[in-house]
């Protein structure tokens, strides 16, 4: 991508037949905004792979907006690329595969109003469009689903105002703290969803207070383009025939290499201490979830990003787990997303990773 | 540190008797300034160290301050944590050593004009004093200097203004690119006195032009409140005892983990992928240089550091390297300057490592 | 405007019979972006706009963009508000006018190479491009125009390396310092234009170095999301007919209050010391252009605009005259933009007024 | 001031005799920071001017930073000039003054506990710490008081942590919301203290929250680097005599020219639309408090300060409104300080004026 707005690539593969318009079922990329409330990268890469999908579809770019997840996280703070990976769904001949393979569904929920926005309906909201995924995806055993990426509506200043004049209470009218909570209750739905959280287990006190709660599998997103929670769900099948798979791990802290480390091992994938290039060649897919230490600390010493005015506390762990994480893979065309409340372990989060079979040899 | 003026640590250990002040010949460190022009965490730093020092040894800080370096660079983004390593030289009695040890030697030069910096007079100065701080370190064999570490002024807008009317011509009188000349020159000065490079071999046209000329030993900050080359020799040497030793390696680029890994080697310390904590122990200081590659692009795909108006992209930088060291050291108190232009291969920069022998173990 | 792709009000306006899409002849706006090299909102409200008029002309956006001239500054700082004007022009029969009337005209120059960004040929194509927007716009007399608008490319870092790469020298592959190259040459080329200077008065090195080149009425952006010289001449003519008219007046610092006064007063509006909420209603637009005093003062006191690395000094010194000059309006939908190198004096730079004539009552 | 650190031209008053270093009662001050909770530019100019009159009074700076409050906002945005205004007071022959002269009275409370900040007992402690300058200050009528000026501790992370450790409950561990709550409680304490508001009509939640509480005499600030409240009142009383008067005016918003010029009016100087030379030389110090509207919108169009990731908001507001008084006084050395909550008039703020009474003439 040479900007935001660039599709050209994507365009290239249709026209040439690699990519089938019609397989397209779900985008995960990453653009170059600051990732806060007023970030519209997202916005314009949406609109434009929209009018692309259109063009070549020729349905409205309206529709296919509620039908195909297009999930972006902005800020590709240091080594990071700006990508956007393009999930294709084909039908095929029953393969008798030799074990499971990559299985990706998707939902969208309703419209959410902004004073729902981090509270228990948007928690419900959550859970119901991950249900709905994963059966989209046709997943049978919870277990198998590795990664649930959802992305979630919040408030800016002027959605909440326009809340208040409707004589509504939005939870708050700060759009970053709008966006945690978001997050947070994505967290909760995806949990609920996966019987990782019983609906009785938490309260709306809960979100962004009881870190004890959270799920190794949920990559929460939140921004002010989208109204409604767009789900993707990637999980193994054995009703699935492809080259690729996909594993996850928590990670403990932004340190956390060895989660790196072992979720290619996961997938057959040696790092030591980088994946070779011919490896590096199968990984289709990284995927990572992190968030500064909110107690200050990192393995008891002060870390900074908490208290500066100048840039935004999630540019900074996003640029330091990238780091982390280009640097085991040799590749900056990673995802790695702020904002893991309750996206894994409390000063963590997640990676998740998918690769080809090859990578096992 | 609890923050930039916040010296109480030292101050216990010296209260304790664990350091004697007469024994500090060198500080470096990182606070948590933004790393440029308007970064007075430093300054803050060096006038609350020199008060301190200057209560326990009872000399004027006026005078202290031009016989110890204090090398700071500011900016402890994502992962950093802010600290400060405190060199202390003592004398002993003669000990028949099974090698070397880590030696370090320190040299101010003479205050340098404002229409100097960047320029051939520039690199003489920190060359001479770079020679200086050799001897001063006792180190014959120039192959045994690992780190030199050098802190030049560089020009505010105030001071090119200055310069302007006393009828002198500034390089430049825009900051940040007046530090960007001064650590060229200081790279310069550095190869010129460790006999890698010729001073016929280059011209002031060289500088932040001709990036095959580099010194993988040169570590140069630069900053508003220093006039005059502050320069930190170490290196290992059979005339000093201790057990401390240095080791360094060029970063090819910003995701050279091997570089990392190496230098540990070195020492004797393995890391697969993470030092253990009793390894961790051993390590006194991990002193990084690092660059945002200025050719857009890292291993071949887009970054966009250099692009982006809201945050500078030596912080980007630093923050993104600092994640990947950080993360093969497990501690977040490592040294990541950004700047490394001419400081080891363009694009990357380096790494030097101090530990103590029993990491050899 | 809701956000930078938010074109719902001109929607509204189109559907509603207010404005013909066929009418519009050029846009003037505010996006709130960084108003840097990544500012990607100009390309984002650019892309809807013509996706917008597209749909109401059936013309392919990809035509419009060519014929009329969107130029927007990113960068809403301080109180000013996201806000568009859309220029119209509608055929009538002849109206034996008063006096002159506000008369618009636009064109395009060809498609610049990377290489010839702020140097002669770029002063060349705009001068070329604004002769032909003033013979569009029928002004006869150049003391006649009194402001034009003029978008320029520039280099990212991506393009320059391609320009290097096709054997080309680019002047610079700093994007911000392309972006300052940029408006260099765009105000040459108007003044070139309206015959304030001559092409032998000048040469490459001039530009951003001999600042008593200047034009007052030359208003220059630059973005890397065009790729041509884009322009809009604003004055007044007895050959159009209509209820606005324009004047102009240069700032001589980010503190020259008079000269809004001064402007309004051309146009019969007093403001002591707030324009009223009824001569407010008359004005149309206000267009300005500022620029932080590179001598690091203003009026004999130190401004820290050029030393922060936190803050680009571009919004820096937008978000101040911003503040004085919607203090005198009463209104934040003002169009203030920096980088006005060679527009107005050095240091400050020019406000141009657009108001109908009842404003003179 | 070249630099935070930078007390020279106070040390040449002193050492010229001008100011006598036992007449300093008090210090404000703009430093060059970014006004936040990582801003040290304050801590290392309060160390700088406590080590200054240390020297000159031979009395520990430890003692005098209890005795002289340094009241500093950080951040000189825009067209702001670091300054600080010195205030003394020297014991003189009662002389039959024509009226009311500058009166000034400072007091400190006592350490406040970092889980009190932004609750009851911090308006307690201001509330009392008032009451002691204003007698201080020998003010006998409340209505004399004009500016009432407070400097308020705030949680740090780290100070969070330690609390929360203790078994105390911090109000919040969020640093910039921390000191939001600061302010407000500050603005509380001053409003009780004038009698403005009664202790019964408010309670916890109404800080930050009840807008309609505010006091038009009350300027907050608040750091990371005080422990406990430092007062400064300013008033007009018959008891003093001087050349020197204060007067007071509330901002209706960020664009309201009208206070500006109107307080001007209170000490006898017109703008028209500006200070002329000779007037501007007997204003001594302008104060200014104001604040990015919290519901999105001045004067019914929507501005960005709240939604922007990257620049913070009250960097953005005090940018604009010193743009604003700064063009009517003329000059940059205002202060202007950002987070009025509860300040003057909501979305607004206050400007007060110190002027000799030549401006009278």
């Amino acid at each position: 991508m040479a900007h935001p707005g660039d599709l050209s690539e994507l365009d290239r593969l249709i026209a040439g037949g690699t990519v089938h318009a019609a397989d397209v079922v779900a985008i995960i990329g990453k653009t170059e905004g600051n990732g806060g409330v007023n970030d519209f990268t997202r916005g314009y890469f949406t609109q434009s792979l929209m009018a692309l999908l259109s063009r070549h579809l020729k349905e409205p770019a309206e529709q296919l907006i509620h039908e195909i997840p297009c999930v972006l996280s902005g800020g590709t703070e240091g080594v990071m690329s700006p990508h956007y990976s393009v999930f294709c769904v084909s039908e095929g001949e029953a393969i008798p595969a030799a074990g499971s393979s990559l299985a990706i569904g998707t939902a969208f929920s309703a419209p959410l109003p902004a004073e729902d926005v981090g509270r228990r309906a948007h928690v419900d909201s959550v859970a119901n469009a991950v249900r709905a995924a994963i059966a989209n995806a046709g997943i049978e055993r919870l277990d198998d689903v590795h990664f649930v990426q959802v992305k979630c509506p919040c408030v800016t200043v002027a959605r909440a105002a326009a809340a208040i004049t409707a004589g509504k209470t939005p939870l708050t009218n700060d759009p970053n703290k709008s966006m945690a909570f978001a997050r947070a209750a994505g967290a909760f739905g995806v949990a609920v969803a996966l019987d990782e959280l019983k609906p009785s287990d938490f309260d709306d006190a809960s979100l962004l207070s009881d870190f004890s709660i959270q799920s190794p599998r949920a990559s929460i997103s939140s921004g002010v383009e989208v109204e409604s929670n767009e789900v993707i769900v990637l999980g193994n099948s054995p009703h699935w025939a492809g080259p690729l798979r996909i594993a996850h791990r928590p990670m403990i802290d932004a340190l956390d290499i060895g989660a790196v480390i072992d979720v290619l091992a996961d997938l057959g994938i040696s790092a030591s201490p980088q994946v070779s290039a011919v490896d590096a060649g199968c990984i289709a897919s990284v995927l990572v979830k992190c968030e500064p230490d909110r107690r200050g600390k990192i393995r008891g010493h002060r870390h900074t990003m908490l208290d500066d005015t100048d840039i935004n506390a999630q540019r900074h762990v996003r640029g330091a787990v990238a780091g982390l994480v280009a640097g085991v893979i040799g590749d900056g065309r990673i995802f790695v997303s702020g904002g893991a409340e309750h996206q894994g372990p409390d000063g963590g989060g997640l990676i998740a990773v998918i690769a080809s079979r090859e990578g096992s040899r």
